[in-house]
C-alpha cells in the first residue's frame, strides 16, 4: 500500500471491561447514522471486508460472518427431523437468513428484526448476507422479538435468537418472559438456537441465559465456536429444545445428502462444538443435558 | 478503579498484516530487557494478570496460560502409552513443563530453551509457570533446540516444540532438518506435537509445518483451541507421530484414572481438538492422516 493511501486510513476500536481492545484498519466509511435503537454503521476494513457495527461493536464482517452464519443455522436444522418454518429474531443483516435457506426442507423463513435501519443499510452495502432477504421464501417483519413471540398465532420448528449483546435493543431477548413464549410458539419437536456470549467475557451472562432456558426446556446446552473478529475467542450458543439432543440425535449422513457445501460447518464439528472446555463444564455443566 | 490510578495505565499493543490489533492495558512494566535473541519483558496488565512478552509479542498471560498448556501437554502425554522421558523445546516459561510433570509416568523432563533470560525473568516474575522448573525430574539447558536435536544420544518417548512464531530465533524449528532429528531422537511410539500458528492469520505457515511433518512422519494431524489473549481466536498444535493415532488410539479412561484436574483439558476436549472447520480440512485434509 502506497504511503500516502495510509493516511487516509484509521482504526476502529472495541474496549472490554477497560482491560483489553480489538483494532481493525478502517479505509472507508460507506454508512454512519442513528437510528432510534442504535448507530448504525458499515465500513470497509484494510483486513476483513465490509463490516456492519452497531453502537460502535462489530456484528459482522464479510471475511468470517460465514463461520458465525453456518454455526447458528445448521446446527438446528440438521438435527430437526424436517425444519419447515424457521423464526430469525434479530440477524436482520441477512447471514443467517441465506444458511436457512439452504435446507430444502424450509418453505417459509419469518425474519422479525426491530431496527429496519440495520436491513435497509446490509440490503444496500453487504448484499452477501442481505440479498437472502429478497427470497421468496422470507417475510421480515421490522417488528420487536419479544412483542412478536408473545402475539403471534404463528409456530415454528426451528427459532433462530440472532442477536446483539444484551445492552440496548436486546437486553429483553435475554428474559425468561420472551423464552416461555418462544416455547409456546414452537412445534412439538421444535428447537431454540441464541447468540450466546462468551465465557471469557461474559460468564455471568451465560450463566443467566443458561438458567432462564432451562425454566422452559429439559434440554439445554451450549456449543462453541470461534471466529476472527469476536473478542477473546471462544463464543457460544445456546441451544434448547422440547426433546431432541442434539448430538445423540443428530444424523450425520444427513448433511452428506444435503449437498450444502461449508466453509466451517461440517457433521465432525457439529458434534465436536458441544465438547466444552473444563472451565465452561465445571461453570455451567449442573444445568446442561446430555448433549 | 479511581481517576488517579488510571492515568498511570497505558495499553500494549499487537498488530497482525497492519489490518488487525489487539491491546491490553498494563498497570505495570516489571521487566523489560533485551537479550542476545529478542526483547524480553513482563508487565503486569489490568485483566491478565502478569503477561510476558517477546518482541512485544504475548507469550503467556497468568489468566489463560492453562488453555495453551494443557493443550500443548496433555493431547501426547495421555496418548501415549508410557511417557516417561519428555523434551520440551522452547517454553522457557515452565508451563508446558508443570503440564509434563502432573504425569506420574514421566521421569525426566528435559527443557532446552535459547534464551537464559526467559527462564531466569520467569522464574523471578511468574512462579505460576517457571516454578515447575526447580522440580527434581526436570533439566534446564540453555541450549539452541536445533542443534540439542541434532547432536544429543538422548532419545524421548514425547517431544513438544512450545516455540514463539517462526520469526527471529524459532524460525529454524520451523525446519526440515530439525523435524527429521525430532525423528531419530524419539523412541519407537514416539510423538511430536508443535505450536502451529492461527489458521486464520498464518495459513501459509500452518502448510508449510504440516508439509515438513509429513516429509517424516506418516501421521500427521492438526488440533484447534482457543485462548483470550492470541489473536483471531482459532490457533493449532500440530501432532506428528510414529504411528499413534491422537483421537482411534486415544483412551478416555486414563485421564479420568489419572486424578488430574484440568481447567481446559478434558477427554471431550481431546476428541474435539482433532474436528477442524472446514475450510482447514480444505487447506490441509489432503496431507493429514485419519485422526
Amino acid at each position: 500500500m502506497k504511503e500516502e493511501d495510509q493516511k487516509d486510513y484509521r482504526w476502529i476500536e472495541e474496549r472490554y471491561w477497560d482491560f483489553f481492545a480489538t483494532r481493525f484498519r478502517v479505509k472507508k466509511v460507506l454508512f454512519s447514522d442513528k437510528s432510534p435503537f442504535q448507530r448504525v454503521e458499515v465500513v470497509d476494513t484494510a483486513g476483513h471486508g465490509r463490516m456492519l457495527l452497531n453502537d460502535g461493536l462489530v456484528m459482522i464482517s464479510e471475511r468470517d460472518e460465514f463461520i458465525y452464519h453456518e454455526m447458528i443455522a445448521h446446527v438446528p436444522l440438521f438435527l430437526h427431523p424436517n425444519p419447515r418454518r424457521v423464526l430469525v429474531i434479530g440477524g436482520g443483516d441477512g447471514g443467517t437468513v441465506r444458511e436457512v435457506l439452504k435446507h430444502r426442507s424450509v418453505e417459509h423463513c419469518r425474519l422479525v428484526e426491530i431496527d429496519a435501519m440495520v436491513v435497509d443499510t446490509c440490503k444496500k452495502f453487504i448484499p452477501q448476507t442481505a440479498s437472502a432477504l429478497d427470497d421468496p421464501r422470507v417475510t421480515v417483519s421490522v417488528a420487536d422479538g419479544v412483542e412478536f413471540v408473545a402475539s403471534t398465532g404463528e409456530t415454528f420448528d426451528v427459532a433462530i435468537v440472532d442477536s446483539t449483546d444484551p445492552i440496548g435493543p436486546a437486553q429483553p431477548l435475554f428474559g425468561s418472559e420472551f423464552y416461555g413464549n418462544v416455547k409456546r410458539i414452537l412445534t412439538e419437536r421444535g428447537i431454540v438456537v441464541s447468540q450466546g456470549e462468551s465465557a471469557f467475557l461474559a460468564s455471568e451472562t451465560q450463566e443467566s441465559l443458561i438458567r432462564i432456558l432451562k425454566e422452559h426446556f429439559e434440554q439445554v446446552n451450549l456449543y462453541n465456536y470461534t471466529n476472527m473478529t469476536y473478542p477473546a475467542g471462544l463464543w457460544s450458543f445456546t441451544f434448547a429444545s422440547k426433546g431432541l439432543r442434539p448430538v445423540s440425535d443428530f444424523d450425520p449422513e444427513r448433511v452428506r445428502q444435503s449437498g450444502i457445501r461449508f466453509r466451517y460447518y461440517n457433521p465432525s464439528v457439529h458434534a465436536a462444538s458441544f465438547a466444552l472446555p473444563q472451565f465452561m463444564r465445571d461453570a455451567f455443566g449442573r444445568w446442561l443435558a446430555e448433549a
